[in-house]
C-alpha cells in the first residue's frame, strides 16, 4: 500500500500522527518561505506543507511538482492556524517530511475543477480527466449507490437476478437492432438485446417468479441530446401477480431509494389514467410538481364569430398565477416560443384578469367581458392572473398546451429540482394506430395484456382498448413502465393478428415464447427503469450522459476510444463480408 | 396476488389457516377417493388433497389437470397422517376447496424431475423447461447470491461499480473480437469487449481509487465444451497498492464467500511461484487437494544404458500410495492413459514397491533393486506404493505426467467436490515465445508489469523475466488472474516494442492509454475472476453450461432462440455490407 491513510479523513483527533498518503496535486502555492500543496485522491483534499526553513532541499524538491503529478508524502497532522471550514480535513495540515514523486504530468488540456474551462469536445476525448472532477464523480458514486441499494431492495424481495445472454435473435420490429455477424455461422447474425423482454417473460414460464437484472441495452437510432445507443435498464418481472402487486413493488423500491440516498420520506405516490393526463396536462408523463392543469374552453369560445377558436376541435387554456402584469414583450416570447418547429401552434391567445377586476386580450374584437369573465371562472382565475389560450386538433393542441405548461413552470420557478413529485399514469391505451400506414402498433410491446373488459374490443374497436400497462413519472421524466403480461397464447395469436402479423411471421419471430406458453406460463407482468435517467434525476442533471462513465457522443461516437473503426480486411473475410 | 403464500411454507404452525396457493403441478395421482396433487413454485412443493367423499364436482375438475398445469387453489391447512420427512411441507397437506386453472399445459418432452430423462439438446431447445428442475433453478439462485455478496463485500472495501461501454473498439490482439457495424459510420465497426482491461486502467488513471463490474465479456474463439462466446467476469483494479494488498483483498472475498454461501472458514491460501507450479505439479493451477509432488529423477536414471531415459530431457515420477497392488490391465489403462492424443506421451515406467520390500518395475533389465531403491528413497515411497514415471522435453514431460497425477488423484478419491483448497499461484513469466513467429507475446496482456528487479533482462533475456502477475486457483481450476499494471508510459513503450508493436501500431491500438498515463497515472492493479467457473465449483458442477441461464451450444447458438439467423436484406443495406 502506498499510503496508510486516504485524503479525505484526517480530522483534529489525529493530531501529531505519522502518516502516508498518495494522490494528485490539486495545486500548488508558495508563500514566503513556505509551500503549500493541496492533495486529492477520491475521498477528499488534504494540505501538505513545505517549510523552506525546516528542510531547504525537500522544498527545493516540492517547488518542481505541478498539477496532477502523483505524489506520496510521508509527514506528520498539524492543526492549521488557518482553518478552511469548507473541507472536512479544514481544521489540519501535514508537515511533510518525505516527498516521493510517482509519476509527473503534462499539463491537463482543461482545469479539473467543479466549474472546469473545457468544452464539451474537449473533455470527452479527454474522459478519464474529466472524470477527476469531483462533481463527474459525484454522479458515478450516485450511480454506484443506487445500483447497489436497488439490488438490496430486490434481493430482500426475494428477486434473483439472472444474467440473460447480450447474443440474441434479431427481431425486425420495434426499434432497429445492432447485430453482430457470426463466423462460426456464416452469414448470419447475433442481434443486441433492445430489452430482455421475450427472456424474462421465459424465466417466468420457468417458474422463476421474481426475477431482476440490471442490464445493458442497445438500440440503434439517431441519437438525440438524452440518448445512448447502449443504455441501461432495472429490468423485472413477476409471477402470479396483478398490477396493483407490480406497483406497490416497485413504489417501494423508488421510495427506498429516495429515503437511502437523499434521505427522503415520499408520501404514496399518486395515479392518474392515460386518459386524465393528456386532458389536463397533454402529455403521458405530466410534471406534477405544479398544478396548472388544463381547462377546455371550446364552449364557451364557440358563436362569437372568432372563426379560429370556431374552426378549432380543441380550446383549451392554462391559468399562470399572478402573471396579469406581463409585458408585450414577454407575452410576444411566448408567442414565438410556441410558434417554434419543435412545437408548432399556430399562435397564442392571451387573457389578462387585472388587478382591477377588468379582463382584457388578445380576441377583445370577438368576445365581451362577461364572455371572458366565463372563461375566468372556469379557470378558476382570480385577479393578477393570466389565462393562455391554445386551439387546434385536439391531440396537436394538447401536446403544444403542455410545452407551454412547462415553459409556465420553468419561467414561475415551479420546477424545483430538489423536489419531487412521483406519479403512476395508468390504463394506456393498448394499440397506437399509423394512420399512414392504415395499421395499428404495440403502444408498448406486442406481450402487453389487454384489460379484461376491453378485449371485446379488440375486434370492434381496437384504438379504444386499454391495456394494463403503467409508467412512473418523475418530475414529468418517464423513468419506468411495465405491463401485464399475456400468458394465454390464444389472446397472445389474437394480439398479434390485430397487430398484422402473418401467422408465418409470429411464428417465425416469437414461436419460441408462444411455444413456451403452451406448457404451463403463469399469470405475470413486470417494469423496467431507466437506470441513466433515475440516476440523472437523483443527481439533478439535464443530461443523461453525465451519469454514465464513457458516454457516446451524437454520432454514436466514442471519442476518446475512437470506436467505430475499420477493421482489417482478414477480419471481414473471417467473417464472410464485403463493405460496400 | 394469486396467492397468500408459497408452496414452500406452510408448516404445522400454520394448522387450519385459510390459504390461497398457485403453481405448477408437480404430479397428481388418484388413491380410492381422494386425488392427491403435488403443487411446485419456486419455494417448495405442497401437498394438495381433493376428497370425491366432501366434494364430488370438484374432485372430477381436479381429475383432469395434468402435469405442469398452472393452477390457483383455496383451502385450509391440515396435518397429514403420511407425513413426509424428505420436504419441509411433509407435516401437512391442503385440502382444497375451491380449484381454478389459470393455464393447461401440453405434455412436456421431458421430465421435470432432478433426473430428467431429456437429453442435452432437447434440454437446450426447451430450456425454459429445463429450468423448471430444482438443481437447475439452484445452480442461478446460487449465481445470484455469489454476485450479491460479492457486491456487498466490494461495497464495503469502498470499491464502486462502473459500467463501461459494451461497445469499444477492436483491438486485433489476443483473441478475436465481436464487431458490430456501425450504421451511423458506415464501414467502421464496434467490438464487444474481451474485458474491460484498459477502461478499468483509465478509471484508475480518472482517480476512481477502487473500481470493479460484473460484467459480460465476449471472445469469438472456437468453442470448448466449458467455453462459451459470452461469459461473465469479476473484474477489479485498485490504485495505490502493491500484489500484496491484492491478493489480501480478494483472499479475503474468496473466503467471504466461502463464508456466507458454504459456512466455510478457510485458512490462509497458501502461495506458490510459477516455477514451483511448474516443478511439482506440470501446471500452472495445480490441484493441491492431494499431494503426489513430482520428483525428478534424471540424475538416478543415467547411465544405466536404458536410452529412453537417458536420450530425455526430463524424468519425473509421481508415488501413488498403496498402489502396487495394481494390475496389469490397471496399469495397461494408465499407459494408454497417457498416450491418448490428448496427452501424448510416448509410454509410462512403472515401479511397485511390494509390500515385502521388493521393487518391481517395468525397467528391470536396466536397473538394479539398488537403483530402484534410490528412486524410491527419493519419492519418498513405502512398500505398497507404486511409482509412475515419464519422460521426454522438459515441459511435455511435466504436462503429461501432471495429467497422470490427476488421473491418480481421482482414482483414489482424492479429488473431493465438497472440499475446497484454494491457491495463488504467483511470479508468473512475463513474456512467452513463440518460437515458430520467434517473437514474445504478453503471457497475461501488454499492460502487465515486469518485476522491478528484473526489468534489467527485458533487453538481455526477456523469456526469464517475472512479473508481478498471479491466479487464485481452487481445486486445480484458475478461477482469477491478474497483475500489476505499468504505469509508467516509457516502459509500457518499450514493453510494446519488447512484443514487437511498432510505434505506429501501439499508437493505433493503445494511444489513448499511453497518453492517460501522461496526464499522472497512480500505481494500479487488478484482478478479474470467471463468475461462470466460480459459480460451478461452488454449485460442484462439472461445465460452467449449467450454471448459465441460457447458454449457448458448442457452434455458439442458441438453439431455443434460434440465434444467429439471417437478417433482411435492407438490414444489410443499412449497414453498407453485403454477405459473400
Amino acid at each position: 500500500m502506498y499510503r496508510s491513510r486516504t485524503c479525505g479523513e484526517l480530522r483534529i483527533e489525529n493530531l501529531n500522527e505519522s502518516i502516508v498518503l498518495a494522490g494528485w496535486v490539486q495545486k500548488a502555492r508558495k508563500m514566503g518561505g513556505m509551500i503549500f500543496v493541496d492533495l486529492r485522491d477520491r475521498y477528499g483534499v488534504t494540505q501538505l506543507v513545505f517549510n523552506q526553513e525546516v528542510n531547504a532541499e525537500l522544498c527545493d524538491k516540492a517547488a518542481k511538482i505541478g498539477r496532477e503529478w502523483v505524489i506520496q508524502i510521508k509527514g506528520t497532522v498539524m492543526e492549521r492556524s488557518n482553518k478552511n471550514k469548507n473541507i472536512p480535513t479544514g481544521d489540519i495540515e501535514i508537515n511533510v517530511a518525505e516527498l516521493n514523486v510517482l509519476n509527473a504530468a503534462e499539463t491537463p488540456p482543461f482545469t479539473i475543477e467543479e466549474d472546469t474551462d473545457g468544452g464539451d469536445d474537449l473533455r470527452m476525448k479527454y474522459r478519464y480527466l474529466d472524470l477527476r472532477r469531483g462533481n463527474v464523480r459525484a454522479n458515478l458514486e450516485l450511480r454506484h449507490k443506487m445500483a447497489f441499494e436497488t439490488r438490496r431492495y430486490l434481493d430482500e424481495h426475494r428477486f434473483l437476478e439472472v444474467e440473460t445472454p447480450v447474443l440474441i435473435g434479431s427481431t425486425p420490429e420495434g426499434a432497429r437492432d445492432f447485430v453482430v455477424p457470426s463466423r462460426m455461422n456464416p452469414g448470419q447474425f447475433y442481434a443486441l438485446p433492445q430489452s430482455p423482454q421475450t427472456l424474462k417473460q421465459l424465466l417466468m414460464v420457468a417458474g422463476f417468479d421474481r426475477y431482476f437484472q440490471i442490464v445493458k441495452c442497445f438500440r440503434d437510432e439517431d441519437l438525440r441530446a438524452d440518448r445512448q445507443p447502449e443504455f441501461t435498464q432495472i429490468d423485472c418481472e413477476m409471477s402470479f401477480i396483478e398490477q396493483e402487486d407490480i406497483l406497490q413493488m416497485f413504489e417501494g423500491l423508488t421510495k427506498h431509494l429516495f429515503k437511502v440516498i437523499k434521505g427522503l420520506d415520499l408520501s404514496d405516490f399518486p395515479r392518474m389514467t392515460y386518459a386524465d393526463a393528456m386532458k389536463y396536462y397533454g402529455s403521458d408523463k405530466p410534471d406534477i410538481r405544479f398544478e396548472m392543469k388544463f381547462v377546455e374552453l371550446k364552449g364557451l369560445t364557440t358563436g362569437k364569430n372568432f372563426a379560429v377558436f370556431d374552426d378549432s376541435e380543441y380550446v383549451g387554456a392554462i391559468c399562470a398565477k399572478g402573471c396579469a402584469d406581463y409585458t408585450r414583450k414577454q407575452l410576444d416570447a411566448l408567442t414565438d416560443f410556441v410558434k417554434r418547429p419543435q412545437i408548432g401552434a399556430k399562435g397564442l391567445v392571451y387573457v389578462k384578469y387585472e388587478s382591477d377586476g377588468s379582463l382584457k386580450s388578445s380576441v377583445d374584437k370577438f368576445y365581451s367581458q362577461e364572455d371572458l369573465k366565463l372563461w375566468a371562472e372556469r379557470c378558476n382565475a382570480q385577479p393578477g392572473d393570466l389565462i393562455l389560450i391554445i386551439c387546434g386538433a385536439t391531440e396537436k393542441a394538447q401536446k403544444q398546451l403542455s410545452e407551454l405548461r412547462l415553459e409556465m413552470g420553468s419561467q414561475l420557478g415551479l420546477r424545483d429540482k430538489t423536489k419531487y413529485c412521483c406519479l403512476w399514469v395508468v390504463d394506456f391505451p393498448l394499440l397506437e394506430e399509423d394512420e399512414e400506414l392504415g395499421r395499428f402498433f404495440a403502444k408498448h410491446h406486442p406481450f402487453t395484456s389487454p384489460k379484461p373488459e376491453d378485449i371485446s374490443l379488440l375486434d370492434s374497436n381496437p384504438g379504444t382498448v386499454r391495456a394494463n400497462a403503467y409508467d412512473l413519472v418523475i418530475n414529468g421524466v418517464e423513468v419506468g413502465g411495465g405491463s401485464i403480461r399475456i400468458y394465454d397464447s390464444e389472446l397472445q395469436k389474437k394480439m398479434f393478428g390485430v397487430l398484422g402479423f402473418t401467422e408465418e411471421k409470429a411464428q417465425a419471430q416469437f414461436g419460441f415464447l408462444m411455444n413456451a406458453f403452451k406448457y404451463g406460463a403463469p399469470p405475470h407482468g413486470g417494469i423496467a427503469f431507466g437506470l441513466d435517467r433515475l440516476v440523472s434525476i437523483f443527481a439533478g442533471l439535464d443530461s443523461i450522459r453525465d451519469c454514465i462513465a464513457f458516454p457516446k457522443n451524437n454520432s454514436g461516437r466514442d471519442v476518446m476510444l475512437d470506436a467505430p473503426s475499420t477493421i482489417e480486411q482478414e477480419q471481414l473475410d473471417e467473417l464472410n463480408l464485403i463493405v460496400k
